[in-house]
């Protein structure tokens, strides 16, 4: 296993068997909490030891910070948590940078950290003795999002070769779109989007990746379709975008409209929280092919495997 | 048992029988932590695993909210807290029940939470396949609260049954008058109240429980005076309500006069935190009839013993 | 060892021998750590049970309440944290020392405490029967900090018997000076001090200790450069001390010049947060002499000792 011992920054990190062993290792996991409600018998004593994760967090994500929490909590890993306000009030004077060589000198096991870009902070993120998980650093990448999307795609199609992942939405401004784009690639599966032209991506990495200006035509072609939050929050940082939520809503929300072309074993994602009514209508979230829940339920799977891989715990795979 | 496994969401919830078995292993719990200061070796460690429990908290109530973690703590489960803070981060464009709906979603085994009302919410706690603890949901009930008291005053007085519980204050605005009022009637106690008339409860549960109008002779009557904080942060709500502070404290105040008439194996409860010098005289505070830091040190083990039965943990009872 | 069961308020409530003791059993933490990544083979699982830290940090101070948090976890400790929002919220109506009655009341093992000078909190902390540890209470005592201090010393220079400690900056608003003046001294290292005027201590405790007015005669002095933050924070409860930021780095600023005139086996140190270009240059941060973040990395397992000791944990020693 390549990443035992190692950060996890990019999605591209984790090779196609890694990503095999990591999806096994949370499928034993999740079996385990579904029939016993437990799984703690699972991951070695002498192992895990008092092992600490400690969780940087100096923008808001109560929903990334809560899974990998819970994931933590089942593996038996003990967590501190520097949230946005306690970073803050560390930082007097201080730079990211500074604050996470702090954070690592006091010798926490794993970091897993959310900040805003700080190319001095991602290097000595790269040159630290602790081994740190991107959970969200910068505007490019989400690597743990698209682990628990690929689970999740696999869990229900049974494969990700030949899966055909239709991007919906603020692409644009997506880490999500960015690592699920690297991760369904490198294990086979095709992605097209599908989008207002005010959110096309224009990194280099989309530049041969197929769009649809119809939605109808792009539900068509799917198997998976994975919403996107319209972020209004990011959007003051790229100026007037002159689209409103209507006109949005009119040509690209994914309603009960579209799901009339949608293949009935096709799935639907997205990873919250949703603006109910404006990437998906309500009815798309109550559909029987809507897996929203389940992709939280596997986020908690998916980061408890990925941090007994990094930590190198002892796990009985029977 | 008739919880295990079960919401606890009202007072009425619970069968005679409950309380008497949840109260037999509270004491069995602060038992152990006075003599040996500490409770695990009573508690199956196999039956416990790595269990976790969410306490979400979208109003402050620190302590409610420490109470329910120290008792978790001393039970040896873990725990997630969701705060104030971290609800509203959570919840953007979400409604209270889509967040409770995400938390559920990442499996924690038990959930103690605190909201707003929110009719739809309320609704989806009731279907959920995760068990939740009403911790001050809304304005109705606050039932873990009166257990703990309903505790204090057996382990005080011996019994519950017959005993002349005084409730004085803002009856009609306290969630834990009614709990109280449910909890006691149950166990067989006569309940009573004195209010100014701003403070005289509507329900239809308050029909029939006499009131005084008069402290002292409320006093004399009773063996149990239940203090309730005048909660000004509530009234913006209910509009001008034309009471002053000064008003309140000369005719409803409980002061070392009332005392004079109050019985010598009688006990004052307050639910905390106390406005001093307005509910109670700073006297009052320290008269050794007095029970308040002894509700907050019941609170802790009466709520491990409630999230024991509710988990179904396997504890020695000797 | 004295201080087992005890509070630890003060500097001077340590003797030498709970000192090295102490000392003793950090160093034993913290090679069991470098060694094979854990501690807790050290620790007698049956004297932990599921003892209880409770952390009430009523100002913030991030720095300080995660190296408790870590060395508590370290130790198998559970921690319940309040912090400056959860005391805000649990204090309405109520003051310091009441609320520091009700945490004490839901019986934490241990206290780790830091607010504001409160006479009267100071008083209930020295009569309660759980132990309380000063994080940083009130303006006066971080006696914590001066132990890692001192570790650090002992740790690089062999002993503290004969140290000559040189404290530079704003000794005056400075309670890491008062805890490291009263320890040091207490075992057997010169002090002395090099600061504007306007940060000369007041108290009595300083009268007789040397100081510089200049600093390159004072940095050949010294065996160790105690830096101190220029805490603006604090100024502005002093009045206009008519002191720029820039007229102090003329004057008392460590750097490239001044360790031209510092001994090579000397060190550097500073409770952080550091004032890049303020206290010390950024040359000075990096130089070989800089002890920093060793002190963050000690400050873990000497309180993770010091927890172990007051809590009567058994560790085995070897």
């Amino acid at each position: 296993m390549s990443i035992t011992g190692q950060s996890f920054l990019r999605a591209k990190d984790v090779t196609p068997e890694d990503v095999q062993r990591i999806f096994k290792r949370a499928t034993l996991f999740k079996n385990a909490y579904k029939n016993e409600k437990k799984m703690d018998h699972l991951i070695d004593a002498s192992s895990l030891g008092q092992k600490v994760l400690a969780l940087v967090f100096s923008e808001p994500s109560t929903r990334t910070r809560t899974s990998f929490q819970m994931a933590a909590l089942r593996l038996g890993l003990r967590v501190v948590l520097l949230d946005n306000m306690a970073v803050s009030s560390m930082q007097k004077g201080e730079t990211v940078a500074d604050t996470l060589r702090n954070v690592a000198a006091m010798k926490p096991d794993v970091i897993a950290a959310r900040f805003d870009e700080d190319p001095e902070a991602y290097e000595v993120v790269e040159t630290m003795d602790i081994p740190v998980i991107n959970a969200g650093i910068g505007m490019y990448e989400h690597p743990t999002q698209s682990l628990l999307d690929a689970f999740t795609i696999m869990e229900n199609r049974g494969k990700l070769e030949g899966e055909k992942v239709l991007i919906v939405g603020d692409v644009l401004h997506s880490r999500v779109a960015n690592s699920n784009l690297a991760l369904l690639k490198k294990m086979g599966a095709e992605v097209a989007y599908c989008a207002p032209s005010e959110f096309h991506p224009k990194h280099k990495d989309w530049v041969d990746i197929p769009h649809f200006a119809d939605r109808d035509e792009a539900v068509k072609w799917a198997t998976v379709i994975m919403g996107l939050r319209i972020q209004r929050e990011r959007h003051a940082s790229v100026g007037n975008i002159g689209l409103t939520v209507a006109s949005y809503r009119d040509r690209f929300r994914i309603g009960g409209d579209q799901l009339n072309h949608f293949r009935d074993d096709g799935i639907l994602l997205h990873p919250g929280p949703v603006n109910r009514g404006v990437e998906f209508s309500n009815y798309v979230l109550s559909d029987s092919r809507c897996r929203i829940l389940d992709q939280v339920t596997n986020g908690v799977f998916v980061r408890a495997s990925l941090l007994s891989y990094i930590l190198d715990l002892e796990v009985q795979e029977g």
